[in-house]
């Protein structure tokens, strides 16, 4: 049997180096004043087995990782979402980019850069009586958790920051693919970009993912088990913004990660694993997050290929 | 001497079969309700003289001619501006693309495509204590007409269906590149836009810049003789969207356009010509309008090459 | 125990309305000549057992799939080459596009599109001593087949037609990312390419990236365990042109595809799947191979997912 | 009467502190070995009266300037040529650049930039019997100087460097808007390119475009007045790469610019101006040939608007 526990001991020791040497998002206050030399990661089977190290249980903000969640609730709902209105490809581009989005007629690349997740919160808010109280219920019963909460503080935040996802929500209704009121969308979006959880909270939430769409605790079916393996396979092929291929290359498993340094990862079948950091990389991804879970795939052999 | 009504007349005569082929701009039902058989034309003199024939009284809405008058407030006041904020390149793109904007990092290419004269209506805003109220003082000075006035109805409409302006602003605003209220900003771009005059006052209202600078009818002086002369390079350089080779190449004389048909052109020196016919060409400038100009330099001799 | 002969039975059954809807290449001769209408289709377990159907004996070009192979030997001798010389993003962008890579200074995407493959090439021709005759050894090593051959007239074809590449070889030159004569690059280029297989010769020669490295017939290792799983994870992101997501969505596994109408996938550990069916989709890949192999994950349910 | 000489000597003046302050070309030996702080200027009358200063005399290689030459031999045979197979828009990108002309279909934007001189070259390769001597015999007659020749050791240079040209060439064959050989429009294209003038011979054979199409000195007219005009028109908008905006607004001339530090400009019907100082700025225009021409239409009082 694996030795998990060790796993994360030994991860936790190799990883002190880099700690403080990503970029910390800075783009609002909340976001910033995050000490960089955190580290929290956690293992969690099927079966319920945790393991834990370092600031596994601080709170932080999940950032983009909140749009597998956001897609969940929206394939359940509208089975053409994903041929109609968005499309499933990796960019090639930034997460933010609007060059792609023009030259393609206003249809997102895919569900995870933030054209693609604003277009899926207008869905959402299509689908939804109430938006942002819905969303939140769901993302408390996939959790498990009745205490994961929106932080009012970020979202506003966010907003009074976020010309960039203006910009993007109003070239889509242009294009004709934003069907509410552009301030609303953005407005449940930020919400939902809010959301807190810890690296725990986190492996609840996903576990349905890693177990064919059934959550492992309740046993109730989220999704379909061919839904479950179509959103882990747009994870692994645009879940890391444009470093998808290393991550594939490096890690080998469907993740998603949020610029608040949280990235959340699955072995199908087998178990959920994340990892909080708030140092990022380049490409926008936790820095030591990302060595943390390349590590894990090499020390545990647990690799999709 | 010139028979210029000899020249209008045949003009009329030729571009008989074109009226009708354009398409009439259509994003808003304002516009969209002009009939693409109507044709205005005038040419008028550094001294006064003036001809007309067709629609030449008929008002329409002026929309992008619009640009040359935010920037002539602008560099009276703010001499940096076109170093700092907006270059005078031609872009090679469509006249509201966010491509290239994106690329060059929210500085737009030149003061008449839209982004550009979003940042100079942004600047004039910055300038003027009350920009609506003063932008259409200045006009009313310029055009000596005290009864030059915007649409109300079409800078609603505008405002309404304006998303991609929209994005762009904002995207400009994420760059720092915008230093007041998006909103407050759209709104007094899309009153400019609104602006309605006939053929004669458009002559009226660029004349100054055909003649160094100098209100030929009142003698004040609106710019200084460089810079009408810059003003007129940039008409030439960026006035005509994505045909501006096309224009100087067929037409040769600078000149600015906009989705309502119009388009006015000048010699410098020596007069100014304004025509109209709400049918566009694939480019977005009216095509009877610059089959007319093209004949006018052809009989008029007046190319500038 | 899976059915696996079922399976192809169904398969065939369901993939007949498909034959003949897509598009053969016909850009060389060689290719256009060959009937849409023509599918077959092998699976291959790594205990040797072998499941047929259609066409599986008749030869073709396999075109891109080589490029897996070219990339085998580099990674091999050059431990740095997908650091320095080549990434492993997903490109968003035709798998000819010379944009990205002017964008990106002459460092392809990765070794998948055309420009990466003619790097990797590049590197394969300064590593061997006699690159293409070196290269056909390789080939028929893990292959395990000395008959596996170039097919002459089909190089020369595409070098009469090979414009384009001939583009994305001069450019990456001017970028000093081609070290040898680009005609030489590019005529062993066109000569991989034109290797022709069977589709169990196709199996046979990947099954050792099924294997973990090993080639399961010789117990041969061609690969380390984790350089076989990186070529696996950038079949993902990157082997089926502008089309990986949707590969990975519908079909979940390792897949290199050709504009010949072969693809080649593969369950890690488990077994190497390839099918052949010349008639292309949008994409360029088989249309009726990538509905073959989505029906093949769906009744094995085998997706890595 | 203006005193040229005096402003001569006057820009003389004023340049020397920008002397050595640009980058010489040393893509090819030929090119970087001439010292950055020469600089010559020649102005002449259509009356035949000349003004010099400077290195007025020393030859140097013209390199893009020779782009409007070859332009007047195919527009004076190909009719069609601006309409099928080259645009006249000004490019909005550098003068090299693939991107462009990978979106637009092979069409380079216009003839001045190097894809589009490509296909005037390759245009005036079917239109003459010996193209390389037919094309020197042209250059002679409008020079009216029998001992202007090519550089055969700069041509062979740039021959061994020209990969992004030969990149360029093959992308256009691809879009089958090369009718002859690549390697045989490459090498016309070269010589061409290492045409070796001074600044007397450049105005000299510009002088017909500053006289309506008919060359001054000897009566013949080279060009109708119409296209005299248009390729003026040409080189306004599109003759100093992706500086036109910049060249029209502080020059406010028809010019044309080569990466070996000439520059030519007309004002129409009076005269030509060239200079040469071989320090580059960063669009690749003479820094001290820009500002030259800057103050030659400042204190001449010249420009055409």
């Amino acid at each position: 049997m694996t030795d998990y526990q060790g796993i994360l001991n030994r991860i936790y020791d190799e990883i002190q180096p880099l700690l403080g040497q990503g970029k910390v998002a800075d783009y609002i206050p909340a976001l910033a004043e995050k000490d960089s030399h955190k580290f929290g990661m956690v293992i969690k089977l099927i079966d319920g087995s945790t393991f834990k190290i370092g600031d596994a249980d601080e709170q932080f903000s999940i950032q983009s990782i909140s749009k597998v969640l956001t897609l969940t609730t929206v394939v359940k709902e509208s089975v053409d979402f994903l041929k109609t209105r968005c499309g499933k490809e990796p960019s090639g581009t930034p997460f933010n980019s609007l060059v792609q989005l023009e030259y393609e007629n206003g249809i997102p690349r895919n569900p995870f850069i933030n054209a693609g997740a604003l277009v899926t919160t207008d869905q959402m808010y299509t689908n939804f009586n109430n938006p942002k109280r819905d969303f939140l219920k769901f993302v408390r019963k996939v959790s498990g958790d009745k205490d994961v909460s929106y932080n009012e503080k970020i979202a506003r935040s966010e907003e009074q920051t976020g010309y960039r996802n203006a910009a993007l929500v109003n070239l889509m209704k242009d294009f004709n693919n934003i069907d509410n009121d552009v301030d609303k969308v953005l407005d449940t979006y930020f919400h939902q970009c809010s959301l807190e959880m810890n690296c725990e909270q986190l492996c609840d939430t996903f576990s349905f993912l890693a177990n064919r769409g059934v959550n492992p605790k309740t046993g109730e079916r989220i999704l379909s088990i061919r839904r479950a393996k179509r959103i882990n396979a747009i994870m692994l092929t645009c879940g890391t913004y444009d470093a998808v291929g290393d991550v594939a290359y490096r890690i080998g498993l469907p993740a998603k990660s949020g610029v608040g340094g949280g990235i959340v990862a699955l072995v199908p079948g087998e178990l959920t694993v994340s990892v909080w950091s708030p140092g990022l990389d380049k490409k926008g991804n936790s820095l030591a997050g990302i060595k943390a879970l390349e590590l894990f795939t090499t020390y545990a052999e647990n690799s999709i290929f």
